[in-house]
């Protein structure tokens, strides 16, 4: 085949692939607040849930964080979000990760507290993204009973807006009633070969 | 067992994990650029790499961005981002997607004058993260050799430089050469059932 033959070759195909697109993304007409769950071993699960923060603050929306696990953000993520006092509120309700504390009676009522904040940010129509960061894993240490969540998320969460929850090991409670679940699976990591956790990659 | 021996017993679990992440963390003293490759069918890939760029700018730290498809990112992105022109630079070198353009002709020069950007911003040292926004969607389709592309990162990129390459199908040779490389999978998704892309979560 000639380069000439190559090239309209393609057009042919991306002309079909475009109203094959199309024709799909007509059928997509509901708008409506989702429950997002970003699970899995790998990285990026509470990064990408930051990057949709910072996108929602970029469309001027309302945005709540509450962080179930204290140090599971950085220095790095605050600064950037302190630009934008008018739009985000960060309640960080969480103690250490399980194994800092090694205390499960203050882990739980930390969990408590935290939830408590959740709901009342959830509950108040004005916010259109929440991000419940690491709530998976004071699940996954039964800290708070999966039921009540799930009850609470399904049945009281306004229609606009959306919920995020991050944390490895997401009960299948929660990815039942899931709008969008996305899986980060670790395929190579430096850790492996002794690089430590950097500013900026890792905090 | 009563309460307080379960606590107990929580207790004394959690101190030997400290115990085992401290004596696994001790051992990891390495610092260096990291090669990072976002891949896969799922959502999160190019949101968890502005959510890195954030974090750097959080940091302090010089940022480049490149998007080798125009129209991955949008205006929510954008208008955080322009808060810090001091810290980032964002090349969008792209054309649309392919099935946009439908012109291979045209999306290979767009595609080489962005790698061109690419590799200047990684050459120059002040920068400590540059990330490649879909740069693995032009590999796939072979507008730019893969050849060229793994001997540039593995031979020129500063010690101290993070690159960050996004896009579905990464190809093995980069993953050959990288240092962490997360998969996004897609577990669950609301396309499926009708919903439309909204502003905060698709753009």
């Amino acid at each position: 085949m000639t380069e000439d033959e190559i090239n309209a070759r393609h057009a042919e195909k991306m002309a079909k692939k475009k109203a094959v697109r199309d024709r799909m993304l007509a059928g997509k007409t509901i708008e409506k607040g989702l429950l997002i769950v970003h699970t899995g071993k790998g990285k990026g699960k509470s990064t990408a849930a930051f990057g949709m923060v910072l996108r929602s603050i970029g469309h001027g929306f309302r945005t709540g964080v509450v962080q179930f696990v204290k140090g599971s953000w950085d220095t790095g993520e605050r600064h950037v979000l302190e630009r934008f006092p008018e739009l985000v509120t960060i309640a960080a309700m969480g103690e250490g990760f399980t194994w800092e504390t090694q205390d499960r009676e203050r882990d739980i009522a930390a969990a408590r507290a935290a939830w408590d904040a959740a709901k009342a940010m959830i509950r108040d129509p004005s916010y259109r993204l929440v991000l419940l960061d690491e709530l998976n894993i004071v699940l996954r240490y039964d800290y708070l009973p999966i039921e009540e969540v799930v009850a609470f998320l399904r049945d009281e969460k306004p229609a606009d807006t959306h919920v995020i929850v991050t944390g490895r090991n997401a009960k299948d409670e929660l990815i039942e009633i899931a709008d969008l679940v996305t899986e980060m699976t670790l395929i190579k990591h430096p850790f492996r070969d002794g690089v430590k956790a950097q500013a900026g990659i890792e905090f």
